[in-house]
């Protein structure tokens, strides 16, 4: 197992089971520790302990698909006033809905990413069902409160270096020219120190997750580097340009 | 040279100098022979030898960016046109507006996209001079001949096998599944069969040029793969992300 012993921490060995991030970053290198999965079901302090009242998953016996157990209320009403047709799937108009009464109106660039990144990839059509959907929350609720624990100054905005530091809390170290890219896209030409409000943080955040785990697909024993061939290489990115 | 003779054809040797595309695929690689270059100036059969009357080259001597010798008036009219502050570069509007004279009226998708690829490397903000304009404005002509070539119904319009046959005809041969995910960006789900006017061909053809280039710069002897860091892939992938 030499080339897992080539500088990363040992944070960094199995992806499927994080340590929760530390409010410091501890990352040796810049490669990504960890990718944050889908949160456990059911999460405690919020979701807490399966709810009795929680019987959406019942509904899965009449075709509809179902919430795992224990999914809070408050999201399975999100996902159901939504779908106004019962399909058991939301579009990206209906997601951006869903997500705007306990985050933000999202811009339908970063729904479109969120939808990319969460959906079943069995599906061929950008849609989300329960189960997506139920991830998706989760993984939102654990950035806003990174996101807010690196907006000291709680003005809704954070600037380069706290997205740096943000980013790496999240599991994912990246390069200083990676960074500088990422950060221009929010430069309105003003001069003005460039600051992402938390709508542009989880679509810098949700580009450098869906690309780190393509490429952590490839580089299984996690050797910082990976041979490509040119089609794997466009089929790998290409996917992350048309969503 | 045995990694050249992987299975490439003779045209793949030297993207500097590609033939001129046939109108038969000849690839029989699924990897880009060639990648067309900006054309030489001048360019026959259009801008023709170069014209005596365009001298915009001499404004140069008093600061202002110049075009390449010989550049057709057309091109340079459309520049000038549209920089009314005679700074020598024009922004993302203005492109767009240069360019709807003589082509059409692009997306300011694929103008972002034009110009990110088009633009110096040295430049670090989103804008165009001259040089790379007169550029642009030449690849522009040569794909908008591809594209009426395999618009058979000169419909306006080409569909997903029209797509493929006309990227390789510029030298690009993708997998099948990239060229499905590159065209799930125009369904609109209404279930009839899917085209791309002239906009969206750009567009697609464009992320296919620049991503081919990036994965070549890694893969010089055409090998057909490439090893990547991740910080190398990353900074490769990210820029079109977020142009």
């Amino acid at each position: 197992m030499a080339s897992h012993g080539s500088g990363y921490n040992s944070q960094s060995y199995n992806p499927s089971a994080p340590p929760l991030p530390d409010s410091q970053p501890a990352l040796a290198h810049p490669y990504p520790s960890s990718t944050l999965p889908p949160p456990p079901h059911p999460i405690p302090n919020y979701y807490g302990q399966p709810h009795p009242q929680s019987n959406y998953g019942s509904v899965s016996s009449y075709g509809y698909p179902s919430f795992p157990p224990g999914t809070h209320p408050e999201v399975i009403q999100s996902f159901q006033t939504v779908d106004r047709d019962i399909s058991g799937f939301i579009d990206e108009k209906e997601l951006q809905q869903a997500l705007s009464s306990s985050y933000q109106r999202f811009s339908l660039e970063t729904i479109r990413l969120l939808m990319f990144l969460f959906k079943d990839p069995i599906e061929k059509s950008l849609k989300i069902g329960p189960k997506e959907f139920a991830a998706l929350w989760s993984c939102l609720r654990q950035w806003r409160a990174i996101f807010e624990r690196f907006d000291r100054d709680q003005s809704g905005r954070i600037d380069a270096m706290e997205l740096r530091d943000a980013l790496h809390s999240l599991g994912y170290a990246i390069p200083p020219s990676v960074l500088q890219v990422l950060i221009s896209r929010y430069d309105d030409g003003s001069g003005r120190r460039v600051e992402l409000n938390f709508d542009s943080f989880v679509e810098c955040g949700m580009i450098v997750k869906g690309l780190t785990e393509k490429f952590k697909e490839k580089d299984p024993r996690y050797t910082g580097s990976a041979t490509l061939t040119y089609d794997t290489f466009m089929s790998m990115v290409i996917p992350f340009l048309v969503s």
